[in-house]
């Protein structure tokens, strides 16, 4: 990388002080016009890079909103990825985006590190591992727009946007009844996560409404991988109670269930009926097409980066901290039906 | 949002210049030690923001690393962002990502906000649209490090890292001819773009090569979403010669044009054999599993990373441009077997 002009090689060509040379290229009161004008044209001249975050420096502002991910690559966070970028893009904001791989370490590194960047705001969807919050300090005491979305936690002053996770959870565990399940498990993972607890709370709640119902199980698995569907496989085989219905919190592992049911000789739905999370494009895909929770994540997108400016404008005080519920919706496909 | 301490306030609250607080700050040796002590104390005390953009600033760095890709929500684009990331982070450099939406205007917009906010280096995968590369001068001419990848423009001194389209063109359709396909066409998006042209030229190459095939035919889709799949459909079915095969640019695209075969009374493979391409996790959820090139992303997106901090840390001469090219691969899978 060649060297870059800086404003001390500025302040040597045109003799004066680096000082008088950044204050001009500020745009700073106490320059003359005359001076400012001399310094503008070398920084011209010489390819100066004005910096933004230089000429933001006087008033702390950076034009970049941090957002912190359990990762990139799932379908749900990058929508509403995508929905985030679509509203900052358009409002002159730049996104500095960190995923955290569903570790507390790596969340508190990347908190830290978008703090010292000095971002205007900061946007972020837990990790699965996350149990102490002190890390969101640094924000919080100095009232930098805070904003937690689909896995929140409840901080002072810190706006959340969700879907009413245990109403979902309820529902989609209610049609399985409804499709004549008796012996309904729920697959779910980092449990100790609002959005998976309550969906989780949503399924014991409808069970116990049902009395003619098995009590609930609860298959936890490591992630929403592949492989860990033959765990699910597994149960189900070596269960004494013949199970008929499974509520998975996730399509992408509801999807690969399907998968192994069939290559062990399950038939869906007749056999066993499915309902899954998120509605992925990958729901429609399979054989047969899944029955899920509509979870409109580019709308959480655009509705977090809408939420986020206006408090960075001043429009919203951050203090009267809101929640935004969405709307979801049960989808019925082929999946679960008699 | 509550008003920040400035680096006038805390000249006001020291008696001294603004500049000489700034300087204090960036540990410049002009100031003594006594001021840079006083100076940090007074930060500290205010709850200043010594921000990392504005302690580079003298540097001109801002460890940033700016990337634009053509949309978030794609499958094999954020698989490269997780790997970009994974490397960046671990090397203490923020990622700044903004997408292109396929437009050539946005694209431009972008490489100007992230150019003005100082970002270190460039990732980009271009936009469809793009036709023109004047826009990324402005990094080409100040030597401030630009890489391509997947989506790429031979720019001078611009490293890229791509894989071999045109030869994975090739194998993809020399592979539909040897189980027996007579009508090949092939489907794709974007023909501008040399990811796109090459895959096509390899599928042309092919059928050159073997007299007894089908004269080429290339259907241009507007983009991979499911309603294209019906264009695929309807010429199918308005073609004079049967179709028996058929190469897409896309798995995305080539699971919906399988489900929509399936639905007009298609048999694949019997009928028609298919063949995509990026190895998506859908290739694995459709029936029949889908046959498709391996198209690594995370190693691109973890390449790319290492590629541009080598250049960062001088290590290598970004005027050395080199041409990364990854292995693909051919995988077999039932859609396409006699």
């Amino acid at each position: 990388m060649s060297k870059k002009t800086t404003i001390y090689d500025l302040a040597k060509r045109l003799g004066i002080s680096p000082a008088t040379v950044s204050r001009s290229l500020n745009d700073h009161p106490s320059i003359s016009g005359k001076t400012k004008k001399k310094v503008l044209e070398a920084a011209k001249e010489t390819g100066y890079r004005i910096n933004k975050f230089a000429s933001n420096l006087s008033l702390q502002k950076s034009n970049t909103i941090g957002v912190i991910v359990p990762r990139l690559n799932s379908d749900f966070m990058s929508t509403v990825l995508s929905g985030i970028e679509t509203i900052a893009n358009n409002a002159g904001y730049n996104l500095v985006i960190s995923q955290s791989l569903e570790q507390e370490e790596k969340e508190k590194f990347n908190t830290k590190t978008l703090f010292e960047s000095g971002v205007d705001a900061l946007l972020v969807s837990l990790a699965n591992e996350t149990m102490n919050y002190d890390h969101f300090s640094i924000f919080t005491d100095r009232k930098i727009p805070l904003l937690f979305f689909d896995r929140v936690i409840d901080l002072p002053n810190c706006p959340t946007i969700i879907i009413d996770n245990e109403a979902a959870g309820y529902q989609a565990t209610e049609h399985l009844i409804q499709q004549g399940c008796k012996h309904i498990i729920h697959v779910s993972s980092g449990l100790n996560r609002s959005v998976y607890k309550l969906r989780y709370a949503g399924y014991r709640k409808a069970l116990k409404e049902n009395e003619n119902n098995f009590r609930e199980r609860v298959i936890q698995v490591d992630n929403f991988s592949p492989p860990e569907a033959k765990k699910v496989i597994d149960f189900i085989k070596t269960s004494v109670h013949p199970i008929d219905g499974i509520f998975v919190s996730s399509d992408s592992l509801a999807v690969y269930i399907i998968k192994e049911l069939r290559s062990n000789g399950y038939q869906v739905p007749n056999d066993i009926k499915v309902v899954g999370f998120n509605n992925d494009p990958v729901a429609q895909v399979i054989t047969p097409e899944l029955s899920t929770i509509e979870y409109p994540g580019y709308k959480m997108g655009k509705l977090a980066g809408q939420s986020i400016l206006s408090h960075l404008s001043g429009s919203i005080n951050i203090e009267t901290a809101d929640q935004i519920i969405l709307k979801h919706r049960l989808i019925i496909r082929e999946s679960s039906q008699k």
